[in-house]
């Protein structure tokens, strides 16, 4: 068995449910710390988080990863227990097997042979881990980038491990995410009797003009390698059951997926005012989950691109499709960020699942990075 | 004190709660048979029908009404106990005062006066109640009609005592209600990510502008006095909460107000059109809650304005306006269905209430018409 599979086994039979980290961070503090890394518990609420260092002065390269998984669901839904890890023809199943458990050992493998390798290369190696990515996401990375922030942490570059590949280790490199924007609708009408539709006032008739507008808006044609905005109703709520009264209000959650040519308040504006132009007595509450970012052509794209080419024999993907990752909360601490991780065909599913060759080979992948950047 | 205004008060004293008689039909019973009637209680399920009527052969005459009210809610919005009938300043208050007890208590008095009057009319006069109108109507005037019907009932003419009056007592007379029909409509997508709109089909998207098309629809301008067909979207529900999650599907629930220019399956053939035009994957199911009926110029409408018109010293309004009553459900039995009753501004309201000079004019108008019909 190898290190890799071995830590990867270690770390799915610890049920770590979002946002329980079942003890995984103290197991890999507990290895970091053997080979001379600064470890640092950032505990917000429920979530722990875990942040290690190796090295001092120059750039800061830090791999960026979760403990957390979300739930399995039924266990009778699973071929085998989702958290007692098994291989079947040459696959390891459990929950956390793609997402991110695998990527998370291989961060932890490969920094250990490098700093074995270069016990004083330049600058600084860190990994930063958190058990609330796959819920609410504010007592994690968010929480822990404020705290950076604050101190003056430097971060220049920053790999995550979220599982980008689609069919095959390595064919996408992600170099960016849409942001996130979400607003809580109230529109509101006239309670009344369906007879008499004259003195009251139908909220769900005043919204829906209004929605369809907005849902069938194309925002822009994406952006450079960007997909086009989007924007998607995900609630709607009226009616108290009762088919004989208009109801007095109607609820709707929408979310906005955007790209770096707009600005989030750009889009709360321009949500408003077709709003307004359709005379809407509503109350909205915007959330904004995160901006959109962005990385360029540079050291680390480059690195990275080399890298892929050479393991699969021919360039990624350059995407910055999906949906969000933690990266959103350290790209704006001046960070360069890039995503590298396993095939994620089988996440958030049931019987989710690893190629164990996949596995083997990433720690090597993290490595040559690493060194590319840091040796 | 008067015989109307006592028994409106005993009455009003019975908490009667839709689907609950709470005793009043036996009381009512109890003195009709004093006076001659045969009483039939048709008990369905949990809800009481009383059928009483006098005479033999000819056209048969039928007051319709019922015994059960709307639940009050909360006592202390009450200035006094909803089911403690209190005169104040010349008004009784109480729960049902308007809807419609002071109908059903004239109705009695008027049916004692003319029997005992006229012991030997032609025909056959009759009361009918029910203490389901304000609930399902389903056990209710519904089912009594169908057993009518099997046995061959007949009703020529038929006042229901609904509180139809505006500002003040015979001021309109109702001689028609628009049908109602309901759609329960469940509109099928593909549930997915809201970052990966091209994976899922957002019914919220597409049912919106459907809904809009429905909603913004003139079915018709009206038909001789039936105000026009009107649809309302009653209740939209779709999403789990999450903002991040395109739901499978939403269900809707909406109402159509239609004049007899319509025939129910007209309607939903249109609605259906216009759901398939937009490329719905949907289910529906339609409940037709009554078909709507008009009663043209005739015997019965020409001795109601009469009757109106010199108890209100001018010609009432003639109106199709409205809800429903149960007299949908007799007048496809072929009868002529008018209805005339207090002054209808408190109903359903707290300190429902009807002025005690209304309530002693009833019976007066009432009997009017009765001996118009059958003296």
């Amino acid at each position: 068995m190898s290190d890799v599979l071995d830590l990867t086994r270690d770390l799915v039979a610890r049920a770590s449910v979002t946002p329980d980290d079942a003890g995984c961070q103290a197991l890999i503090a507990q290895r970091l710390q053997r080979s001379g890394f600064r470890c640092e518990q950032l505990r917000f609420g429920v979530v722990d988080n875990l942040w290690a260092v190796h090295g001092s002065d120059g750039p800061t390269l830090v791999l960026l990863g979760h403990t957390d998984v979300v739930p399995p669901g039924p266990r009778e839904a699973w071929a085998s227990d989702p958290f007692v890890p098994e291989i079947r023809d040459g696959v390891l199943y459990g929950r956390g097997a793609a997402d991110m458990k695998g990527s998370v050992a291989a961060f932890v493998v490969a920094l250990e042979r490098f700093v074995a390798t270069h016990p004083d290369h330049p600058g600084r190696v860190a990994l930063l881990l958190t058990s609330d990515e796959e819920g609410d996401a504010i007592d994690g990375v968010r929480k822990v980038a404020e705290t950076f922030r604050a101190r003056g942490e430097r971060i220049d570059w920053c790999i995550t491990g979220e599982p980008s590949s689609t069919t095959r280790l390595g064919d996408l490199l992600r170099v960016g995410r849409r942001g996130t924007l979400s607003a809580t609708l109230t529109v509101r009408g006239i309670q009344g009797h369906v007879a008499y539709p004259e003195k009251a006032r139908n909220p769900i008739h005043q919204a829906m003009p209004a929605l369809a507008e907005l849902a069938a808006r194309r925002w822009d044609d994406g952006y450079e390698t960007f997909p086009p905005t989007s924007l998607q109703v995900s609630n709607v709520h009226a009616g108290t059951g009762a088919n004989n009264v208009i109801p007095g209000e109607m609820q709707v959650l929408f979310n906005l997926r955007y790209n770096p040519s707009w600005r989030a308040e750009q889009l709360e504006q321009q949500c408003e005012d077709v709003l307004r132009a359709h005379g809407l007595e509503y109350e909205v509450r915007w959330q904004r989950g995160g901006e959109p970012f962005y990385t360029p052509e540079g050291p680390l794209r480059a690195a990275a691109r080399e890298v892929l080419t050479r393991f699969c024999g021919s360039a990624p993907e350059e995407s910055t499709g999906g949906g969000t990752s933690d990266a959103r909360f350290i790209a704006p601490l001046g960070a360069q960020c890039i995503e590298i991780g396993p095939v994620n065909a089988s996440i958030h599913k049931v019987d989710e699942h690893v190629a164990v060759a996949d596995l083997e080979a990433l720690p090597e992948l993290y490595l040559a990075l690493i060194e590319k950047m840091l040796a």
